[in-house]
């Protein structure tokens, strides 16, 4: 449909208060990139900041009558380029929709897509509970962009990961109508699972404009144990065994160049040397806790490891943690990054990483590994110097390289950062035709003009 | 498509292993029911026993090819008439497909869809493991079919519903293709969330083959209260005060019809006379578990519990669990069912069981009314004399008037059963004409010929 872009604009500034739409390139610019600073970010033609689904509503049905792509945005902390903007795209951006509300009685809390993973955390604590996935950038991403892409974090090897949480939302649809899929209700299986659907779909099958999720009684404070190996091997052999013998709340993981990155920043003390460290916690009752700590210590030192430091001091767990938090800034100080998020069945994790090691020597790419072994979910940090382009080109080579590898493992390409405009490309190899087509039946089926976030996930398509 | 109901037979006798195809009518008969006993449920043109997915594969491609319907079926235990067979349609039975496999070191099992519920909770228990979802026909209900309706039980109220245990399945299409979606990996976000999408279908989007299911570590043995009540509202009144302070593992309700009819079963010395009766239970640590108990008591008797009993006899625990579990069997002994599964939100289930209270007054129909209280999901049983139509067509007026009642609380007209064909008629009224027509559209997607399963869920609908 052949349209003009400034048509476009003055149908949304008809539509939306003044202060809902940027059009200025100078103030669009801050919603071209997400964290992975895609270099092919388009330039889009305008920002929408609405305030409440029905100004959502308006957008779409703009966006719609004009074929123009929509792009969904919640606080731009993506890794995956999920949200970088599309050429001439109208971004939705949902941050200024940020109402928490919690229900104590019944445990749950209805919030808007800007609000960030913290501040719902916050919320909900203000009442004794608890909402438990906690991605590492939990204090400046939002819950919207965690219900887009099913966002995972530390404590999800006990606790599960977003999708485990939301009940129910608010999605305004392709045509721009808004629909209310589950709700304040933990059981229902009237229809389809539609909610379920929407985790996940990362901006491709609609814009959610609110959601409901559950709260679980607030977490007990965890007894930690610190554990650093000689060798990569103890410590993902001891991450089987703690996981076949307890349940643990957390269970990280980072190698030798993530330790010396980490201590650069925080000089700790961690230990230069060894191959691995285990940051692993319970949260169970004292007792229960006290047993796993001494079992953890056991495991570890039986799988050689140097040291096991252990705390149930809330300050001292919580700075240990804090240092496996950094480690994605710590090992950006030291290159430019490429950033991984492959997750194997826990069995593979060993040789994962061994491989990952392989193709960090052999492409002559620093990698760091730092993981959510627990769950078997790493995120390899592949460093390179960007002015070096022989060396970018080789990095760019070890990044497909390493989910190739995950996916021989029997792994994914992505564990919780999304597919978006990265990984795109090995999406196909990773899910085979059969399924892609699958998932690009519904694609279609549900935004036939293939105007949602175009180009995320599912590469260029062209509407059914 | 016009096809001869022979031609049909003989390519499934070509296609499959002589005792993997039923088609005399006497041996039939026993697929063409679930435990809805659907009056309009059609003669099957066969049964197709699989043993393998390249079986149902078979299967499913020589009806597509024909464009004959399919129904799929576990164990037949479903309540709504979900594998009710269709006329003329070929009945995938699933009984034979039951192996298990439990993998201890990631806490997974692979399960083909025919083995009951109690098979993996028993194959889990021998590895030190628990797959919590237990609806209370967890003795002779299938996994396949648990997945397929999203099937909740008793402990849900602290541990969730079946999809929160589904990491994966295999799956076969409408056109005959098998997919793997997901698999045992604790967190993946590549493509659509496909798995959970297929969860609580009901067999309309595809026969599910093998599902992977998260498993925990054993229940720890739980403290039982059981408090009698002289009125209603004492009882839902101290289900949202016990919910609102504690996470109990189980929180069951029981009205005065029930008690009844399970006293006149087991004469285990139930109070006939109570206006309702809970069940809880804590599976905390000891020390936890016993100031949870002291708690409930507490609660119990400030709303006017005329007693309290508890104990943490194992024995004595599972007792009461047995009672509650034989309800439904109890009050059939009464008469003819009709089975409700409305869900409301905890503040409103006061409103609800008094307003089905007022229902059964005005249509003069004994509705005994049993709850998985503790996550706002009732049963409430209808019970009729079926050689009385005058009060078998009032009980069916009640019926809908019970959904109606849960819609205007904010409610589901299924949190469990699934709605199959007997609700079919207010998934609508339920879910507005937006959700409706977005359900359509992915089951249009997926099964353009609308072969798989037809009548269930959506009612008579036209393929795309």
């Amino acid at each position: 449909m052949a349209t003009s872009p400034q048509s476009v604009i003055d149908d949304l500034a008809r539509a939306l208060p003044a202060d809902a739409l940027v059009t200025d390139p100078a103030s669009t610019d801050a919603y071209r990139w997400d964290r992975a600073l895609d270099p092919n970010a388009g330039v889009p033609l305008a920002v929408v900041r609405p305030e409440t689904t029905t100004q959502v509503q308006d957008a779409v049905r703009i966006a719609a009558h004009h074929a123009v792509p929509i792009v969904p945005r919640g606080a731009g902390s993506g890794l995956s380029g999920g949200s970088s903007a599309v050429e001439g795209a109208i971004i939705i951006s949902l941050d200024r929709m940020r109402r928490i509300e919690v229900d104590a009685a019944t445990r749950m809390a209805t919030v808007q897509p800007g609000a960030f993973n913290a501040e719902v955390k916050q919320a909900a604590a203000a009442h004794g509970l608890w909402y438990p996935p906690d991605p590492s950038s939990f204090e400046f991403c939002s819950i919207g962009g965690n219900v887009a892409t099913n966002a995972g974090g530390l404590c999800c090897v006990k606790y599960g990961v977003t999708t485990d949480y939301v009940l129910g939302m608010t999605v305004v649809l392709a045509d721009g109508r808004a629909v209310t899929l589950g709700g304040p209700r933990l059981k229902d299986v009237a229809g389809l699972s539609l909610a379920k659907l929407f985790v996940g779909s990362e901006g491709t099958l609609g814009v959610i404009t609110e959601v409901v999720l559950r709260l679980v009684p607030a977490q007990r404070p965890p007894a930690t144990v610190v554990a650093t190996f000689p060798t990569l091997t103890g410590a993902t052999d001891a991450v089987l065994a703690i996981t076949r013998t307890m349940r643990p709340s957390m269970l990280e993981f980072m190698d030798r160049p993530t330790i010396n990155a980490v201590e650069d920043e925080t000089r700790m003390g961690l230990d230069r040397e060894a191959a691995a460290m285990l940051i692993v916690q319970s949260d169970e009752p004292t007792e229960i806790a006290r047993e796993d700590v001494a079992q953890i210590e056991q495991i570890c030192e039986q799988l050689g490891a140097t040291e096991c430091y252990t705390t149930d001091d809330p300050d001292e767990s919580e700075a240990f943690v804090v240092a496996r938090r950094m480690a994605v800034p710590a090992v950006e100080k030291k290159g430019t990054l490429l950033l991984e998020d492959v997750g194997v069945p826990l069995p593979r994790l060993g040789d994962l990483v061994a491989g990952i090691e392989q193709i960090s020597a052999r492409r002559e790419v620093p990698i760091a590994v730092v993981a959510h072994a627990g769950d078997g979910n790493t995120h390899p940090l592949l460093v390179f110097d960007p002015t070096d382009l022989a060396q970018k080109a080789r990095a760019e080579a070890a990044y497909g390289e390493v989910m190739d590898l995950a996916i021989s493992l029997g792994g994914t390409i992505t564990g919780e950062h999304g597919i978006g405009r990265l990984k795109q490309p090995w999406l196909g190899a990773y899910l085979g035709d059969d399924v892609l087509e699958l998932n690009l039946r519904i694609k279609n089926a549900l935004d036939p003009q293939n105007i949602l976030n175009p180009g995320a996930v599912f590469g260029d398509v062209t509407g059914a």
